[in-house]
């Protein structure tokens, strides 16, 4: 290929800018071209498209969200808004496209790629669910920020003695609750893939306390249901006043960890190896450390993210 | 005085331990003694206090919270709950108090005043709503901390051109949206000590949008509104479908700035030096970049505390 | 005036973006254009000049830096630069120029001055040795850098029972070390306006691990003299073994703080207000918490900035 | 077994804590008995060892350095050494040891291990330098930090159209000069595991200069010159003028970032589990993103760690 595009979509996620300048830079080293598309698929159809230069990624590596923008975009779903967006690409002369973001995302580069326009998805989400890959660009990040508030959150419970409830993003995934669960010392973690008794969430505030613990901490994925409602219901099971802090957008944003930078840079260069070969309909990850890419109709229709579980046994043990 | 006590009540603020670190510190190298207080005024009632040494406030000076405790206690209201106090005092030998915390504890240190016991009290809440100082311990790290979230939140508004409403703390008090605000570039700060026009928020929305502006936004002191309120009825006004983030709990925690830490040793020693010449019934603030101490009751009753308006005016002129 | 330029000079200092977009956003708020001026005094004389914009100025608040950039230029010193830059002013009918800067970059605004152009100083450097205010563009972010990095040398100090020199900027000034090591709990801070002598430093170490002090930190001014040679010079008075740690550049850059944000935005604002009203030869302030303009002739040639040295007392007495 | 021992050794890591806690909640939940020994080997042989309790690690997951203190001991290598430090264990009723830390650490686990007392070491280096693991406890952390101050040095080099020298930790190994040079967007990567051609250097910041680039950031590990070296062998190559920043211990401190929390506590889980079952001779790590444990012998005398050369690649052509 000579002339690849490039486009973010869904909700941002800090290290997209990273993963634009890898595929940018790559591309251009290897005497390919390079497109950016405004505004995810939103703005392929709408022939949003402008040539890229070295210099435009400059200084971006470092920045959260993405400098191309993002948008939903539902009309990307019907084969008409599918149609246009390959018109696009081809008045362009563009021969392949490389698709950051979280499961919609995918399921428009999976779309093209049905169509027979080649494109290849980068997982980039703080929510970390996306199959194909262990890690998805932005997780990292979103896991430091939460940790942050976390550690801050921790001052004002043991100074005061009481019990908090951290809601954290995660509609569908608990990994942001579990990784940043543990890394906090939570007391107790709460997921859509665990199930939970409040009675026992209850004793074991009760246990904590008896021994001498000043704060409790409770993390809890909004996927299983809001801060206040638990707190509500957890109020039923004892005298325990807690407080809810809800962590949302303020997770998404922020400047990339070194790791997100790392792992957005190595997406980025492995796509447009992939394109420079031809290679397309493929979404790339990280799988026991190595950087892979899948077919992405088998990634998408026959395989499932799974959050490591592991961890949640551990913080049982851990935070006793 | 020869022994002293130091106790801190009310919301936590980061820079209380610096404070205390400072009081205890200062006190025995003016041969003093000095005694800590658990769990403000109901650890004070309860004679929960002990002798503190130099060694128990070595590495204290960065963390966030207070590690005397802090805890509501209305019935310090009472004339049973002071006379209880001071019998404690008394039986401690303790001829002097230093009380760090807000308004509440303000209150509790006039109380004792007026009974007759010297105390002093430092200015400790994020809140910076206490009259007699310009700054309060806390306020300089809590406006840090919003700032960072905003900073964040930018970039996810920019990647989606978004409005966001962002609910910060500040029940009567507008300092911390104005000063974030400020240093934030919000597009709008909304405060309970200024008025504002719906229709005229909204427009300064649609004029940003319209000379090209990517995100908008809006820095709300909770004491006006909560942010989904400010939302739906700003959705009167327009289509903005604005995101909301509420800046909770997570503000009141964290490792203290540079100018919090400062703050707090200088007010803490301030008050041993007033303990130690045998004056109570003040509380010590900063006002026009001195260290001063003002008369409790004078202070209290006929002073209040106004937020600086000219950063009102002066975001209405940069940020149009 | 119609037509006012901006330049920043001298080493960069963060919150000069944030001064930059007050002054522009402010000035065309009040009906005038602005000019920006590239690499300084240099760019002045090689008419490297552009008309800013509301959106050029968009997005810059929080970054670091200057992105007008910044350059040395002895040749401003010369009678031939300045008529050349006045001339280049002249031929882009520019009517009053604020420079940003430090003592070198204030220098030139006074000659401007003094050959009837009028010119207004902001002060910009982290350094803090400004006359005419308390608090200079940068300060409040250097010494929040400073601090991190001393609490993050105090886990390894702690943990190793080690003493440690750590050197700060500062070649006339010891603010930054006063301030930094007042919060960092600095056992010495060593100043180049204050005496210090070799003995006591040691004495005072060796007290503090008389009394089960792990950690010994020495905050030392680049100004007084390097901290390899401070380290060889205490080793005369007793087995240290302190390690150096020289925190250099990194301090100059970086996101600024709330204040210096908050400091630079005000300070913009009170600059446009004095060139709209036609008064020029002057430099911007903060003192005793009051913005202020002071003439710069009588500024430069009469004042000299002095620290808070009470700081350095409250430090002997709070590290003993 | 029934009773454990836990030490600290060598320079700390951020999320050496971490390690403690899990080591010791983990013992503790499966019914052992845990003691904590302080300042490494030297405590060992000195019986500087006390028993811990749930409490003692409690808040202290979020803590830089290792609050058991660590110190060198190179007396450990005699047969003296050792035998004093098993009489010392089995005095307190000790069945196995776990060692966190790093090359020579593991050393002295080794030499126990040959003399049949049962030892598992935990990697605990911010250099990423030990062999039977893809990644070692404090890394990340370190990587982050010094990524913070790339961020921040890029701020000035930006401004003043600067090339800087950043000299990194790591004697023997590039990993964080590799992580963090990739993640910061660096000119060029200098590591001991790869040649350099200075002249290709020069040319390298020549060709980023002519297209237009402000900044040039070269990381340097310090195990193959020390920055000023650097900087003054390329002013040999061309008019350079390289600033030159020396990263030192500031490095090793911090607050531990999430992976290293989550890394550190799955390492000490497993531990324990190993040593509950009576297996010690091993050595804990990562690999291919599983938690793995290999024989120490086998792993210290066959083995050796390599760093990602990919990535050394990979900067080559995205930072052209």
């Amino acid at each position: 290929m000579k002339r690849i595009a490039i486009l973010t979509s869904g909700g941002d996620a800090p290290g997209m800018n990273a993963a634009i300048r890898a595929v940018t830079r790559k591309a251009i080293f290897d005497g390919m071209e390079v497109y950016g598309i405004n505004y995810g698929f939103a703005g392929l159809v709408a022939g949003d498209i402008r040539k890229l230069d070295v210099a435009d990624v400059g200084d971006k590596i470092q920045r959260g969200g993405t400098f191309l923008y993002s948008a939903r975009y539902p009309e990307f779903a019907t084969a008409e808004g599918q149609l246009k967006g390959i018109e696009q690409l081809k008045k362009f002369g563009i021969e392949g496209l490389v698709v950051i973001g979280g499961d919609g995302s995918y399921q428009g580069a999976l779309a093209l790629t049905k169509r027979g326009f080649p494109a290849v998805g980068l997982p980039g989400t703080i929510d970390n669910d996306i199959p194909g890959t262990d890690f998805t660009i932005g997780f990292d990040t979103a896991i430091n920020t939460v940790l942050e508030s976390i550690d801050r959150i921790r001052d004002t419970a043991t100074s005061h003695v009481r019990t908090f409830i951290i809601e954290v993003m995660g509609r569908g995934a608990g990994d942001i609750a579990l990784w940043a669960g543990v890394a906090g010392g939570a007391d107790d973690i709460i997921i859509p893939e665990h199930d939970f008794d409040m009675q026992e969430v209850a004793d074991r505030i009760r246990v904590g306390r008896d021994r001498g613990k000043k704060h409790c901490l409770i993390v809890l994925a909004e996927g299983v249901m809001g801060g206040n409602d638990f707190a509500d219901k957890l109020a039923e099971h004892g005298d325990f006043h807690a407080r809810v802090s809800v962590l949302g957008h303020v997770v998404r944003g922020g400047s990339p960890t070194a790791r997100d930078r790392v792992l957005a840079s190595k997406f980025g260069g492995h796509a447009v190896e992939l394109l420079k070969e031809g290679k397309g309909g493929l979404c790339v990850g990280i799988r026991e450390n190595e950087i892979v890419a899948t077919d992405i109709i088998d990634t998408l229709e026959n395989q499932k993210h799974h959050p490591d579980l592991s961890l949640y046994t551990l913080n049982q043990e851990l935070s006793f």
